[in-house]
Order: C-alpha cells, then sequence, then structure tokens
C-alpha cells in the first residue's frame, strides 16, 4: 500500500494556484508544486483548484474526482477544515493515499477534526500521511511531494539511507546537512501528527524496501509501541541498521513534544531496552543522527569485527586525542607486533612512534610513499579491526594528496577506516569535499571519528548474536 | 622578561638559506623567514647564516654576533646539534629571548643535548621556548615567528585569546580552525618540550598581558605543578578565563604524550581539583577548546546570573532537542510569566507554544516584527538569563534577515545569546559568515550551544564565590 505513496505513478496537488497568499508569497500547493516540478518528476502531476483551469502550463482540476486518470497519491495542501472534504473527494475518486499537509488538527486542539478526517479517509479507503506534516520526498524516485524548504536545495544526493521524522522542520535541516556531507538518500518522510499512517508503518515498509539500506529516525514519541517493536525486529531481521535520535529526555521537552503532534514520549528506559534488543543506534546528540547514519551507509559491508584500533597520524598530539577517545568509548589501541613495528621503521622518521597510536610526523611527506605504506601496513595487520586516520594541519596541494591516499587504501581493505581531519577547512578547500565525494566517511573531531567507529562496532556485534542465535 | 619575546622588536632568524633542503623545499628557517615577512612584521628583522650574504632582500649575518642592533629575539632554525652552538652565541651577543625550533632533544633520547642548550642558554642569561616546537606567533603585533602551515592562512582575526599548545599541530589546527569561526586572537605559542619556559610561566604573563582576556590551552602534561597552579591563581583573580583541554585519559595517551615532549601526565584527578578551585573551564572534547573559548572571549561581559533560559525556536522539534539539553547540562527551562505569554500572543500564530520554549512557528515570517518582538519580550524578563535562538531550515535572503535581527537583539541586552543553526548552510551562505564576523556565538548542533552557556554559568558561579571570599 506505501508502494502507492512512495513510488506514486500519479500525484494530485489540491491547493496549487496562481493566487498569492495574504503576505504575497506562494500558496503552499503551489510551492509544493514548484518543488515537485524543480526536481525533475517523471510521474504524472494533476494540480486541482475550483477556482483555477491552469497553472505551471498543466491543466488545472475542480475536484480530484474530475482527474480523467488513477491517482496514486493526493498532496492534500489546504487549509485544515477544508482538508475533510478533500480527503472525501479522495475516496470517491479510490486515490490511494494521500498527504494532509495543513496543521489545525489535534495538535492544535483540534481532535475532533482530526477524528473527521481519519472517518473520511476510512471510508474511503485512502491511507494517509500527516496531517501537519512537511510531506515526502522519495529521493531515488525524484518525487518531491514536500514544502520544507530544504526542498530549496538543487539536488538530493540519491542513495540507500531512508530518513523518517517526525518534525518536519529538524528533519528538513538534517536532511540538508546530510545532503551537504554528500549523504546519498531514498525517501524522507515527515511524518506529521500519524493520524493514520505511523513512523511503524514507514518502518515497516521501509525494512523491505529495495532501495533503502539504513534507517534514520527523528523521534518525539512512539504511539503503538508493540507495532514499533515489531517494525525494529523486521528492520534487524534485514539487517538494516536503524539509526535513531528521540527526544524526551526531560518534562520540558516531553511537553513540547506532546503539544507540537500529540505524541506521547513514553519511557526513556523502556525505549532504550527496545534499541538494545533489536540493535538500534541510539545517538545522544541530534547533530549526530545522519553524519551516524551517512556513516553506516558508507561501511555496512565492512563492521569491524572487533574493538582494536589502528591510529595513524602526523602529530603525537593527535594521536594521543584520540587514544583518549578510544578510551573513552572502549575501544582499544594495541601495540603492533614486533614485525609490523620493524618494517614501519622504513617509512617514519627515528622522531615518530611505532608501536600505536603511529605517529608519521609532519616529515613523512619527504618520503614518497611512506604514508602509503603506513597505512596498508597496519591495515594488512590481523589484530587491527579498523583504523583512523587522523589529520592536523595541512594545505593544498598535499590536502589533495592525503585525499587520494587516503582513498586508496580506504577501498582497498575490507576494514572501516574513517578520517578525523582536524585542521582549518578553508586550507583544504578541495580536499574535503572531495572526500566526502568519494564516500570515506570523514570527521572533524577525533570525537566524533571514535564515536561513529564505536557504533559500527556495536551493530556488528548485535549482528553476531543475531546470527548466533539463528544457529541455535 | 616574555615582553622581549612577545613584544620583541628585533627578530634574528639563524638557519635561513636561499639554499633548497633535500627534498627541493625551503629550510625551516626560511619557511619562517617568509611567514614573518609575509604577515607583516614591522619590527627589524635579520636573517643569519654564514654561508649567505643576503636573503630576501635582507642583509644575512654570519652570526648573531656579527649583527649591529640588539636582538630580543632569535629564532633558532638550525638542526638539533647546532642549536647549542647557536644558543651561546645568542648568550655572547646578549640576545634577550629564543625559540629553538627543532626536535631532536630529549623527546627523541637525547637528554644530554638538551641539558647543554638549557646550560648555554642560562650561563648566556637567555629564556627561551622549546626546544621541539613550532614557535610562537603574537597575532595583535603581527609578529609571525613560527612554521605550522597554519601560517599559511592569509591573516589571523586579532582580538583578546591568547593559546598555549603542548603540541604544535593540533595547536596549529586550532588555530585554523578558530580563525575561520571569527575568533579574535593576542598570541598563539606552541611551547614544545619547555626546557626552559613552561606553560606555566607563559600563563602567568598572560595574566598580566593587557591585550589578552581569554587564555585557551592544548595540555598534555604539566612540569611543575605548583607553579602552575599559582599562573592559575593569577588568571582567576585577574578574571581571565582558562579554557583548557587536557590530554591523558588513557594509558596509551599518557605514553604518547610521554614519548611527545618528556612531559609526565600526571593525575586526571588532581588536575580536575585544580579546575574546580581556580575556574579553570576543562572541556572534554578537544574540537570544544576554540569554540568555548571564542564564546567566553564574545560574552565575558555578558555571563549568565542563573539558570534560567529562553527557547526561541521555529519548531517544537528543535525547541525540544534543546530543552532536552538543557536538562542534560544542568540548565533550566522555566515557564515564561503569564503576562510575558500575553504579549507574545501578539506575535505568535495560534498553533505556536507561548510558555518556553517559545515556538514561534514557521508562520512567524509573515509578520514584520513578530520575531524581534519575540525575541526582545523574552530578553526582558527578569527570571531570564539568557536565551538561545535555535534555527532549523532557512534559505536567503530569510537567513540573512535572521542574521540581523538576531545581532541586533544580542547586541542590545546585557544577557547572552547563543544561536543555534542546524540547517543546511549551505542554504544561508551569506548569513552565517556575517553572523560570525558580527562576533555572535553560533554552534551548529544544540548541545554545544547548551555546553557553552553551561560553561559560562559555571565561570560566573565561579567568579561571584571569588567576590564573596574577597568580601570576608
Amino acid at each position: 500500500m506505501l508502494d502507492a505513496m512512495i513510488r506514486a505513478r500519479s500525484v494530485a496537488i489540491v491547493g496549487a494556484s496562481q493566487k498569492k497568499n495574504e503576505v504575497g508569497g506562494d500558496k503552499l500547493g503551489t510551492v509544493a508544486l514548484n518543488y515537485l516540478l524543480a526536481h525533475g518528476y517523471a510521474g504524472k502531476v494533476y494540480p486541482v483548484n475550483p477556482k483555477e483551469t491552469e497553472i505551471r502550463g498543466l491543466t488545472c482540476y475542480p475536484s480530484v474526482t474530475d482527474i480523467p486518470d488513477d491517482i496514486d497519491l493526493a498532496l492534500i495542501a489546504v487549509p485544515a477544515k477544508a482538508s475533510v472534504a478533500v480527503m472525501k473527494d479522495c475516496g470517491a475518486k479510490g486515490v490511494k493515499t494521500a498527504i494532509v499537509l495543513a496543521s489545525g488538527f489535534s495538535e492544535a486542539g483540534e481532535p475532533q477534526l482530526e477524528a473527521d478526517l481519519i472517518a473520511a479517509a476510512k471510508a474511503g479507503g485512502v491511507r494517509f500521511c500527516g496531517p501537519n506534516t512537511n510531506g515526502m520526498i522519495s529521493i531515488v524516485g525524484d518525487m518531491v511531494c514536500c514544502t520544507s524548504m530544504v526542498c530549496a536545495m538543487p539536488r538530493f544526493n540519491k542513495g540507500d539511507i531512508a530518513f523518517l521524522t517526525q518534525s518536519g522542520a529538524v528533519g528538513g535541516s538534517m536532511l540538508g546537512t546530510g545532503n551537504e556531507e554528500q549523504g546519498g538518500f531514498s525517501h524522507w518522510i515527515s511524518v506529521g501528527n500519524e493520524a493514520d499512517l505511523q513512523v511503524a508503518d514507514y518502518l515497516d515498509y521501509l525494512a523491505d524496501d529495495p532501495d533503502t539500506k539504513v534507517i534514520a529516525m527523528f523521534i518525539e514519541g512512539i504511539r503503538d509501541p508493540d507495532k514499533f517493536t515489531r517494525a525494529c525486529a523486521k528492520a534487524a531481521r534485514a539487517g538494516k541498521p536503524v539509526v535513531v535520535y528521540k527526544i524526551g529526555l526531560s518534562d520540558v521537552s516531553a511537553a513540547a513534544a506532546a503539544s507540537h503532534t500529540g505524541a506521547m514520549v513514553g519511557s526513556n528506559a523502556v525505549f532504550d531496552a527496545v534499541c538494545r534488543k533489536y540493535g538500534v543506534v541510539r545517538v545522544e546528540d541530534a547533530a549526530d543522527l545522519l553524519p551516524t547514519a551517512i556513516t553506516f551507509s558508507r561501511l555496512l559491508d565492512k563492521l569491524p569485527k572487533g574493538p582494536n584500533m589502528g591510529l595513524i597520524g602526523p602529530s603525537g598530539g593527535i594521536c594521543g586525542v584520540c587514544a583518549d577517545e578510544c578510551h573513552r568509548f572502549g575501544l582499544d589501541v594495541p601495540e603492533l607486533p614486533q614485525a609490523a613495528q620493524e618494517t614501519l621503521k622504513q617509512f617514519i622518521p627515528p622522531f615518530g612512534a611505532l608501536r600505536n597510536p603511529i605517529d608519521v610526523t609532519q616529515q613523512i611527506r619527504s618520503s614518497p610513499t611512506g604514508y602509503q605504506d603506513t597505512i596498508r601496513t597496519v591495515l594488512e595487520q590481523d589484530m587491527i579491526d579498523g583504523v583512523f586516520l587522523l589529520v592536523t594541519m595541512v594545505g593544498e596541494p598535499r590536502a589533495s594528496f592525503y585525499c587520494d591516499i587516503f582513498t586508496e587504501a580506504a577501498r582497498a581493505t575490507d576494514k572501516p577506516v574513517i578520517i578525523a581531519w582536524t585542521g582549518a577547512q578553508s586550507l583544504a578547500a578541495q580536499a574535503i569535499p572531495q572526500i566526502k565525494r568519494n564516500q570515506i566517511p570523514i570527521y572533524f573531531s577525533a570525537r566524533g571519528a571514535v564515536r561513529a567507529m564505536r557504533a559500527l562496532l556495536d551493530y556488528r556485534r548485535f549482528l553476531d548474536a543475531r546470527d548466533v542465535e539463528a544457529d541455535q
């Protein structure tokens, strides 16, 4: 059923208009129509507005019932009170799915209006997203049915991360920053009030979705914990990491969430228990949600087998910072075997450090292949489960040289490699965007890099334990 | 005595050369000379090299003893073994201070060579920085005596933050990123092996330095704890916040630090106790060091009187995230007085939230002065000690409008205002750099903003307690 929404072949936009709103801007439906056209949707588009006959060169119909085509998805962009009648039309027309954008329902103290909307949808057999949502985007399908300002970005990167959000504004922010980081996305859904379809329904769908490998969620509260738990279990069985930020640590935020979408925030401890059981990766800082999901997307086939990390950097200082972060997050920095240290001695100046962390010193630049040989040697050690490449201050063209050797090393190994680039980004203006385009995970602090590696290890251990259970 | 180094009127650069090194690059002394000239040093510059007569248009002298002028600072850029003889020359000449760049002393298993260097300096009455250092930069004095690649940045912003680092590479990174964030700096010193001058000596000097208001330090270990403690006490009496990142949480990093500069890392607990006693702000994440110091520099005269925060954002989601972070870091988000809520009702759409956090909703953009009036109203409440301005997704030109009203509001109040901008930065390409140039603290996560406010509150409480003690 969600196929009709996420892979819609035809979209009706109810409320698109040539007229401006009170402050001279485009009406919500027109905003949505413009974004849909701008992002190159290949399906059929039908504006609906009884007061217009044409908009953006497309024939405009008085009602969805007048459209001479089957409609997979109706984007309902009229005020809250008018939405119920449009939903009835959708039912009469046999529209399969809808997105109700308007706010002014239960979140605004109008539960009866929301109940009327639900009743109309149910009577007509329409499944819907919202109300009080920014809509959805199927990035892989070039289908932008969304009013978030993030859609002003010229394009979204296609990829395998699906994103579910209970806050359209925060979700839009995250899609935007994730897109800037060259994360690749399959679908993005602002779930709104979840009057019909809930986070758990989308999660259940995405667990089967061939375009989705990683699922990221911004969660305020769970409406049906059992359904949600079942969906998490399904994603776990599919080996698709679910990365979650959940609000509601404080009474204030719980109250805010309740007034925002009407969702109950629920117990943190219960939520944590569900996460542990199903390998859900819960991030503490909202700003980590997308970077963590992106790292999973890039390294899901290279999860670390164990906690032993190789640290390679050009300074004792940055090596020490990263070693401390490993200690903090429960990763180990074992001394390398003597033979490996002997090998490294050929590449690294005498005042460097060979044990691990490996301080290649700034002087390694005087050796043409010393850096590459060092990285390869460390990655080849059986005892090493993953590698951090640490960078301090480096400018172009050396920065682009780092980009090339880091990319080559990361691609040539089946172990996870994460970069922590702590120097001024303006001096590496070519290299850093290129590393992102090359899909090599890069963080701008040692802590971020280490925390991400720890999340990969936790998920690997979850998968391993799951396989053991399945064997029994 | 440190005046002669940090405010040197004449600099000798020993080891500058027209010749290239083995791999075709500039020699260390030449790198230093080039940076010194590029950054516009107004004092006198004397290259020293027995094999040259002229370099970069400047007369080159065979030895420092041949320079026909008093020398405040000698930058010694010759190999380790040759440094001792140069130091003797400096003593003979009456050079007041020196920086010894070379590595290859105690950190490389050559303690005798370091002892010889110390003896030569002591015999000649020369105080020195290093060895094994990247040098120093007096940003307010346009004096770059430094070989860090960070000096490739076209200019450093002048300001009141002094930076001491036991890692030249990490310190260079941080100066670079801090400069990109429009932090303003007074001086930057890579202390190296501290064979003579120690962190505590510089800290003692900076506590009196009229150009310095905030002191940031990257620390691996403290050589003379008593002297360090006295310097912290002096900075505390001067009301100058000292912001520190200290390595050494793990055995591995402690070992790395010991091999790096020979410093003992010491006990974390003891270091924490010193921090508490003297109001030293210790950051947990190395990446927070410079942003925290910059925020102190900007808000030192607007420290929060108490923990009560006003949260203003365009979405329930981001308000909830920030409320959770306040809860995590021990800040309060009290309900606003009824009268204030009545006032806010005039500006904010009915589906917003007035209690605090204040969800102005995306619709507030339809009201020309609603945002300004909301911020002003919250700041005017006696009960509110500081304000977070939260941003999700916003593009230009609206982003620049935010920049203008945020700047105006922050400047008009004596309370701290910190921005958390969580939306895609590429859509606010004018606004975000402008906010930084306007010196308004901006973070790209709610957590970062809240953590910084908490540090400000802690320091305020430290100052208040200190004043009470002084009263008794």
